[in-house]
């Protein structure tokens, strides 16, 4: 059977063309936001001003951006007139959206968020993540939806917070922990879904945080693209991610969201740009973050 | 010490005022809503002036109503005004609202959504469904939002759609299986929040389709109230709620959507009502709910 291209293969392309395997997660929190966006501005102007100028200051050398839905919905109604416009701003650069908003319900509401947010009538995103923890018939309609629309969904994994271990990493009676259950819950979703490349459109949220963890579940799930949230801000190292790539760039996407968009405020960007050009403090962490992982992952810039 | 009043004890109240333990579900799916209703009408439209009128026909009888958010977040930043109003008007009628969102994420990001759903400048609802699978830092926020302003949440330990048993009945290595583990950390989550009847405010979501599992989870979550999923279209018989019970009118309300608010079109309810009179077949619904209840419980009506 011929291979049909799915969300997958856009995504490892993109990753390719720009030799950048991250991702800029747009969190767009009011209290961060430079005082001179939020100056005489109602907040969800602020936020709408604020992720637009991160957009611009990056959008020719990052393949995918990831949305959290909590900054917008926030503001209520206006707060997700602001999110549409930020969608619509991001299709027009042709960038990879991704929503980060771990929705998930029993399979009939399911159906109405798959096609809120993934589907064309709806916010028509690239892909959404999505909380694992009501079993196969909360999950299927997200990747009968993805699958018809070729769009992803990534599945919580081992998240990046201190508590994730409480659950996640809880050892089941056939000696499997319960973060290894979902992996292969994941693999079975994926099934049937395979592109050209050979991965699934169904992801998985792996962590940078638990290296060791990283390893592991990269062979469970040899099929999923892994998004890896974590770096920076959260303390994962370039070095912690590489486990959760399968070979060259291939395999994961690393995200960044307080370490990119609030980089004016830390050491060097907050000496060399300050609070008025932090665009370029966007902009020069983000190609540090590229150049750290190309590093890590031994692959030459140019 | 002396026990302050909380969220527990605001909902017994509400119960016992109107002697029942039921929530009606408010999921209005547009494709299910009466003609009549959408003729004309935007679907924002319709899904408001259709929820209105199930409001207004069991106000009166009915202490709780759950908001389904998949259904409003359809329709992008007008189907969160819908959602807005709808909020104001239960308000105006002094309901307990509940909203369904599951939401969860790191602990950041958690008190960006506690105070987006649960603070006076946020949508300020009694309460909110929360998603465990993260752990104590992605719940705390919510907890400790919920304390101060006098609110309450929901964790999904045990929901009620089949696939729940694929890792919620999943056993550990201890011979607890997951949704005990998370009634364990429910029973944490809620210390020191008790009110004066004695319920935390974290309450637990425990489906009415797995009898034998909510008497296990009654036992071990003893101060939490349970918000029962399953009730009427999706199978859950009264005599099967009753184990989510303590005492009495204590410990449970028990939701119903579909079943109550498309009762127009099922039996008895479809020809003695009919499309147009649905707004009365809710109504008769609603109270044969009640009834259905009361007398699983063993409570005369009047």
């Amino acid at each position: 059977m011929k291979k049909r291209e799915n969300f997958s293969d856009c995504l490892l392309k993109e990753i390719e063309r720009l030799k950048n395997p991250s991702c800029i997660g747009l969190d767009p929190k009011i209290e961060e936001i430079p005082s001179c966006i939020k100056k005489g501005n109602p907040p969800e102007k602020a936020i709408l001003e604020f992720t637009k100028k991160v957009i611009d200051a990056t959008y020719d050398i990052v393949p995918a951006f990831k949305l959290q839905m909590a900054h917008f919905e926030r503001f209520k109604s206006k707060g997700i007139a602001v999110l549409e416009k930020i969608i619509s701003y991001l299709k027009e650069k042709k960038k990879i959206i991704i929503l980060d908003g771990k929705r998930n319900d029993i399979g009939a509401t399911s159906q109405i968020y798959a096609l809120t947010y993934l589907s064309k009538n709806g916010f028509d995103v690239q892909a959404i993540t999505i909380n694992p923890y009501l079993g196969t018939d909360g999950v299927m309609p997200f990747v009968e939806i993805a699958k018809k629309e070729k769009k992803g969904i990534f599945v919580l994994v081992k998240t990046s917070n201190p508590s994730s271990v409480e659950i996640q990493e809880k050892k089941l009676q056939d000696g499997k922990k319960v973060s290894e259950l979902i992996a292969s819950l994941v693999c079975r979703w994926g099934k049937e879904t395979e592109g050209k490349r050979g991965y699934n459109l169904v992801g998985a949220v792996v962590s940078a945080t638990f290296p060791k963890s990283a390893r592991n579940l990269r062979k469970l799930m040899p099929k999923s693209i892994f998004l890896v949230p974590g770096y920076g801000a959260q303390g994962g190292k370039a070095k912690d991610v590489v486990a959760n790539f399968k070979k060259g760039l291939e395999g994961a996407i690393v995200n960044s969201s307080r370490g990119i968009i609030f980089a004016f405020k830390r050491a060097p960007f907050n000496k060399k740009f300050g609070e008025k050009r932090f665009d370029e403090a966007v902009r020069e962490s983000a190609l540090v973050m590229k150049r750290d992982l190309l590093s890590a992952l031994k692959i030459k810039e140019n």
